[in-house]
Parts: structure tokens; sequence; C-alpha cells
């Protein structure tokens, strides 16, 4: 099996009229195609065009509304509550985030909350929206369960992943997205595949013991133990409770259950640069410090101490002019 | 040496005591010795009464200023910048957090950047001080470099906590309170005087290398390596950048430069847990998620699955009831 090389807009498109075809809406086709492609530019596949396949099939059982009415409610100068009618989560949070940098540039910071949602993609991909537009973002959102809490034997919360985007002038911005759990399922399947043994903080078996063999894995493990699974229970409060969405073990499953619309949580936080000190000063040390991190001396091994993003940013460049490599499998799902 | 047992009203005396001889305002010493013993009841002990020494030994060469003017300056319907005028951190941050929960009851969110402030203990305090009055709060605050960003030799950021409070109705609020290192200093200090070996991912070798031996450790590792850096250059950016304060190594020293004000930063987030839904809905729901959490099947080894700060709240119930045990070198130098 060898992987096509696909120009991003080629790519895109085949995304598109899977899901154009499937009846979304073509403005919102060309949103999650969007997402995906940035994923697959940026390395990260697990999040690219191969989940296109995943989302005809809910669409075609009825789990994602192609054509939803998104409202937005206003909650005062700085807050608002994004009823997503269960279209695609990428479209949704792509709207939230608008609104949420206007409330920023308005009122100096913006809460948006999310409801009746899909999964959203790669969070990376609206942290950089905000910081195109110079406004500092946090966004969260809730998983299925999949992750033992810290001393448990079975899964409470999922991998609740978070990003951060931060603005600069000279250099990119920052954007660090990142999973509470230790590594995503998929590291752990590729070291199945290739027979390898794994870290014991990787997984635990149906005991909820760490093992090494990664045919014995049943759960993830939070990152720094208890700190990964408070860092997901934080995640699942603000994108759940406070949304007033499901959460826990009661948020439907990203692979069953394909008839019933998810209804995942979200929810944004941005805050304008130039809030507190001027923009302008912000930038500059934003550039500041990504200049006097990569002067700090490497470890053995590494060759730049680079800031959270930067490899992915790197990645893209060299995509961008490159192509993005597609496996045979999804490649022939895209053109079938 | 044995320890001491004091009553926790005694002990907060003898901090008051020590901290109103080193001419501290009355009504600020009081905060600063409920700070520490919230700590020491907690079980906290590296940021409870054994801090008094330092702090009037900065207080004595002219590092805190005693009697500081608190400046709060609005920013919009939901913003205030706190300049703490180089007091006590723990007084600024409870002025900061009552600013904060006063514009989160106003407009439902509340952000509040804190500049010229030093060491303000344990953030779990703050984070309390809001759960009390029913509001979710976020607190950050940027510490001196220490510890090594992934795949670098030398330190750049410090240990940069973060909490987080969710209040409840039945239960006690959920607070994490957690370093973005893998460990504190202290515990590796710890397995030194013991001689005990460590695991390789706490700290590293003058190298940059992580090391076994504690003897060795020179600078600390971030929890989960890429992540807790990345979470690191967060507390860093939102507490010391957008708040016009020092960041990465220019951050003042704790332990040296005792005559210069060290005029650090934090940063407050607080929001109304009745913004999107019923406030009443919010507590009911936190509740039931401890309920579930409660139920989870521990894993071999734990016999109850707690939520972030749990086990701080039983030695706190615990000692509230026994008294607080004081080591013989503190009990001397607050009896001195």
């Amino acid at each position: 099996m060898s992987d096509t090389i696909l120009e991003p807009m080629k790519l895109k498109t085949l995304v598109m009229d899977k899901l154009t075809e499937a009846s979304v809406l073509k403005e919102h086709a060309e949103i999650v195609a969007d997402v995906l492609v940035h994923a697959d530019l940026r390395g990260v596949s697990s999040h690219g065009a191969l989940r296109t396949e995943h989302y005809v099939k809910r669409l075609n059982k009825g789990g994602v509304n192609p054509t939803p009415k998104i409202e937005i409610k206003e909650r005062g100068k700085s807050a608002a509550l994004v009823d997503g009618d269960n279209g695609f989560g990428h479209v949704i949070m792509k709207e939230a985030m608008d609104k949420a940098i206007q409330l920023t540039k308005e009122n100096g910071i913006g809460m948006v909350a999310v409801t009746n949602s899909s999964h959203c993609g790669a969070l990376s991909y609206f942290a950089e929206q905000a910081a195109k537009k110079e406004v500092v973002s946090m966004v969260m959102t809730q998983t299925d369960s999949a992750v033992v809490p810290f001393g448990g034997a079975e899964p409470y919360f999922g991998t609740n992943p978070v990003a951060y985007g931060f603005p600069a002038r000279k250099h990119k911005p920052i954007i660090l997205d990142m999973a509470t759990s230790n590594v995503a399922l998929g590291k752990i399947l590729h070291a199945k595949e290739s027979g390898e043994s794994i870290p014991d903080s990787w997984g635990v078996d149906s005991n909820g013991q760490p093992v090494t063999d990664p045919k014995l894995v049943k759960y993830l493990l939070p990152v720094g133990g208890p700190k990964g699974y408070g860092l997901a229970l934080t995640v699942d409060v603000l994108s759940g409770i406070l949304t007033g969405s499901e959460f826990g073990t009661s948020i439907s499953s990203m692979y069953g259950d394909y008839k019933n619309y998810r209804r995942l949580g979200h929810v944004i936080l941005t805050i304008n640069p130039g809030l507190f000190i001027s923009k302008d000063d912000f930038l500059k040390n934003i550039d500041l410090m990504i200049d006097e991190i990569h002067k700090v001396q490497p470890a053995e091994g590494h060759n730049l101490v680079m800031v959270p993003g930067e490899p992915e940013q790197i990645k893209e460049e060299e995509l961008m002019k490159k192509g993005v490599p597609v496996t045979e499998s999804v490649y022939n799902y895209l053109t079938s």
C-alpha cells in the first residue's frame, strides 16, 4: 500500500464532494473539508481526511444534521450560547469562534458555550482562527469516555483536549493543542501492529492495571496521573456541565449509536491581547519569548527547542509545497 | 526532632505576629497567615507556615512592600487590572478575586490581571474563595525559571501552577491546584535525604539528561513532556505577558535578590455557573459528577476514586480537629 500525494486543494475538493453528496450544505462541507485538510497538512492525519468516511456514515444514518440552523443567544456583553442544531462541530465551532472574536473586539473578552454539536475536528484550527485576528484563545471540548481517572479501573472522562492560541507578529502564532490523556489511542494501535512494547504510562488492562503489551490495553491513562485527570475534569465541566450538555460516561459514543445526534458541548474563551497592556507590546513580547526559547540549549538528541505547534507549522509549510500524503484506503474511499 | 501540634488559630496568630512585627499591616498579616494555615491544614506544608521566615527576610531587606496601596483599574464591563504595589501576593490576589467575583455577579464573567505582586501562596485558597461565592474560577501564576522546556537542557519556565474551582451544593467544591512540572522540588529533596532513587521523569542533570539519582538533579521536568511544557507557557503568557509583567528567565528569583520587589504577575478568570444554564442545574450536575466518580471501580491499591482536591479536604477536616503538625525548626522560629 503506497500513499497518494495530493495538492491540498484537490484533497479538500474530494472531501467536500463526499459531504455534499450526503446532503451537507455546500458552505458547511467546505468548512469541514478545510478543518480536515488543516489537520492533514499539520501531520495530524488522525484528524484529517480519513474521518470523511465516518462522517458520511453518521450522516447517512441520521446522526448529524446536514442542514442545521445554528442559533446564537447573547448572554450579556461578553458571552453567548451557540445552539448547533446538531450539525457538524467544525461549522458550529467556526461560527462560535467568530462570535467570540466579535465579543472580544467589543468588550475585551468573550466566552462562548456550544451545545448540540458533534465532533469538531482538531481544536488547533479554531485557535488559529482567533490568532489570525490577533485574539488570544482557549478552546476545549468534551469527548466520549475512554480514560481511567487517577486511581480508577474503569474509564470516566474522554481524552478531553484543550487548545490555546497566542498571536505573534514576527513569528507564527503559538498554538498548543493537546489531549489530556497521555497518548492517543492511535499510538497504541500502531505499537500493536508493529509488535512493540509500550511504556506503562500509556494504558491499562481491563482491571485498571498499567500494561506494556499494547494488545492488553483496554483504556487510556491520563497524562501525569492526577494532573491529566484533573485537567480532563476541568474540560468536561467547562464544555459539558457549564454549557448544559451531557458529561462523563453519559456522553454519546463517537463510534456507535450512529442514528442519534451526539449533542456534544464545547467552550471558547477569547481575550483581547491589548486588554491590559498595548497590543503591540503583547505581540512583541510573544515574539521575544519565542526567540528566547529558540536560544535555550537543546538537550542531547534535540536540535532546537521549539514552541508548541511549531513542529506542525513546519510540517504544514512542507506539505503545502510537496502535497499531502493520503493512504490508499482513504484515497480509494474519497475517489469511489 | 518531633512536630508540635498546634490549633489552627494558634498557628495563624503566631504567623500574624511575626509579620506585624516586620511592619506588615495587621489586616494584611491576617490574610497571609490565613493562606499559609490553609495550606498546612490541607497537608501542603511546603506552602504553609514554614514560608514565614522567608517572607520576613524579604520584608526586612525591602523586597516586599509592607503597606501597599493596591489599585484596581476597570477594563470594560468584565475585566480589571490590579496593581499590587508590591505587597504580599496573598493579599493582592484575595482582593483581585473579590473584584473578579463582583464582575462575574454583574456581567457573567470576570477577568482580572494582577501586576506588581509577589509570592501569593497556594492557589487553591483563591479557587476556594470563589467557590464559596458559587463562582467558577481559573487562577494562574508565573514562578521563577526552574523547569526545562521539552527538548531543552536549560530551564526557561517555572513550575507555573494553575488552579480551577468548581462549586457544588451537596459536596464540597472541586478544587484542582497543580504545578505544570512533574513534581515539586521538595519531593526530590526528600528522596535525596532518604537516599532513594527517583523516576527519570522528575528531573535532569546539568546537561539536561534525565537522572534517577536525586543528588544529580539540577532542573525539573515538565509533566508529560511537551504537554506540561505547553501548559507552563500558557501560564506565563496569561499571567506574565498579558498582565504586563516579566516572563521566562527574566522573572525575579524567589530565593535571591531580596532587596528588590519581585513584580510578579497573576491572572484570574471567573464564570457565573448560571451563565448558560440555571445555577441550580450546574451545582446539581457537579454533585452528580462527584457521585459518579466515587462509584468508579478503583484500581488495585486504591480504595476510592476521588475528585481533585478531595484528599486535601479530608486532611483539612482531620487537622481542624486534631491540630496542625509544625516542625521543630518552624515552631522555634515562630516562637522566637
